[in-house]
């Protein structure tokens, strides 16, 4: 089947393709009668306006672009759902673009960006992000824009985050108060702020219990699956082995799970976990995990409805405000 | 900062906005010492391309839709991860379109790449897609299109699928012979070919065996996760509960595992248990789960190889084949 074009509706009803045009968006410039007549035609030949062309005319593409590291964590996949349960609602389509924790990628991306595919962006940056020139740019550009989960605290936007700081306390505290001699912490990056939280949180515990903080009992994660599971491994091996973790990533979780049946450590009797999870299944894992469970679907809808707020309201601009929702922390057998 | 335009830098290099443009494209019409003029002022300014310009000019967007019902399933979050590292390689950006299962919104997705947002798409349907016209449509419109695991076989164009008729065949002889006298199915969809084959494999194990085919015993799975817990609780609190369960989507798993520990039915002694899974934490469950596990990678990136070998020949059609990737049967703890 060919193709249908503007021209050809007006060629066949012998007016100006910029009528035609005109008819299509309903403009007001045009009588009811000669929109009826296009209407009925363009229906008839099923005609599809070019999106190239309709969005040069309208300069809105009624889309927002949900840029984040992965899918393949459960934290992110139900951000994403709480994301499209606003922007259905509010009349927005969402395109997703994975950064597979590449900085690289993600300047690409936001490069990308930058002419126009878009309306608007949700932005959760990767682990190795190391500065936020090209978030910057895109902001300059005039894209609105909103930071979630993984911000960059001093971008002068919106930003949904949860309560990292106060989670990791709770839950160090929870494995000192569980017996815990030596909690390590696996991070999940050197440069993110999130992770300095989570950081900050570990330490205060730390502190305020009495207990040393030795910097190799921090280990920052790679994107290599394969590289954490030595890193992990080699921190079980040790004569010197902690007797708590923090798995400030969820596949961690899985990892530590792996290496201590490996080495035949029972949890929770030698080794205690607590994972920052959504996983679904924590319940029934074998013990079943202790997490920190991340309102995902919240910051998700939280983070869409600030930008949709905008987008429907040309005159505002996006407030530089944080909104922080609370994680909880829920305690099952792999604390004891 | 305001956009920089075409016309901006023509009148700053007193040329035509048609010359700078040739120039940014490389045109072998355009002199070396314009390009090179052009060149640097475009990179001093910062000039970005608007996308829809540059889309109508050159009717590529180097973009392929991938069309899926959900990321809240390890099977797509690592089919994303195949279909990403071929894109990468071969250089396309993906957008990825969710569905949530709905067949409407699914309508709307495939009915808006209409328009030219992308050069090619890359389809899972959702449970509830009762027909394809809408598929059609979009392939008589000259769209390449590749479809993956749920596919729609009577589609005229090139399909990458598992052994699903096999691989459920050989789930239920595995529960048969672990002891099971009554077996369930808790299906995907009653109208998707990759569940038929799934019940197909069921059913020939059951006769095979000389054991009754009971229609009550395939239970058709729902959007709504509180439903299907329902269901499931339902089924096993009847006196004449099945002692065998096969869930052909990883979501049931977890809400058989819930039930069982509600009703206090042992796993694997009073209910054994096999899920088509891609979960990393199967092993790590209590008792570690026996699953099919889907090559969801390799058939990631068997569609986009597909997809972007004919984006990349113009003159190239896709042939109408399928492809069967082989699932694999772990055996684990759920089934004794």
């Amino acid at each position: 089947m060919e193709k249908v074009t503007l021209k050809q509706i007006a060629k066949r009803l012998n007016l100006s393709a910029s009528t035609i045009s005109r008819a299509l968006q309903d403009s007001h410039q045009i009588s009811p009668q000669t929109k009826q007549k296009v209407l009925e035609l363009a229906t008839e030949l099923n005609f599809v306006p070019n999106y190239h062309a309709s969005g040069l005319r309208k300069k809105v593409s009624k889309t927002i672009a949900v840029v984040i590291p992965e899918v393949a964590d459960s934290y992110f996949a139900q951000a994403i759902n709480g994301i499209e349960a606003v922007a259905q609602e509010q009349g927005f389509h969402v395109l997703i673009y994975l950064t597979h924790e590449s900085f690289l990628k993600e300047q690409a991306i936001l490069r990308e960006l930058q002419n126009g595919r878009v309306d608007g962006v949700l932005l959760a940056i990767t682990a190795e992000t190391s500065h936020n020139r090209h978030i910057r740019e895109l902001l300059n550009r005039g894209m609105p824009l909103v930071m979630f989960d993984r911000v960059c605290e001093d971008m002068e936007t919106a930003k949904i985050i949860t309560n990292d700081l106060e989670s990791s306390y709770l839950a160090t505290r929870h494995l000192i108060s569980c017996g815990c001699k030596r909690v390590a912490l696996l991070s999940a990056s050197n440069s993110l702020a999130m992770s300095a939280n989570r950081l900050a949180g570990y330490k205060k515990a730390l502190q305020e219990q009495g207990h040393p903080f030795r910097p190799t009992d921090v280990i920052a994660c790679s994107k290599a699956e394969d590289v954490n599971y030595f890193f992990i491994k080699t921190l079980l091996s040790n004569a010197h082995r902690p007797d708590g973790i923090i798995a400030t990533v969820e596949k961690q979780a899985t990892s530590v799970y792996q290496v201590c049946q490996e080495l035949n450590l029972n949890i929770p009797q030698k080794v205690k976990i607590v994972a920052f999870s959504n996983l679904q299944s924590a319940a029934f894992l074998n013990p079943s995990l202790t997490t920190v469970m991340q309102p995902a679907f919240d910051m998700g809808k939280a983070a869409a409805a600030n930008l949709c707020k905008v987008l429907k309201r040309k005159n505002l601009n996006i407030l530089p405000e944080t909104q922080v929702l609370p994680s909880v922390l829920h305690i099952r057998n792999s604390t004891g």
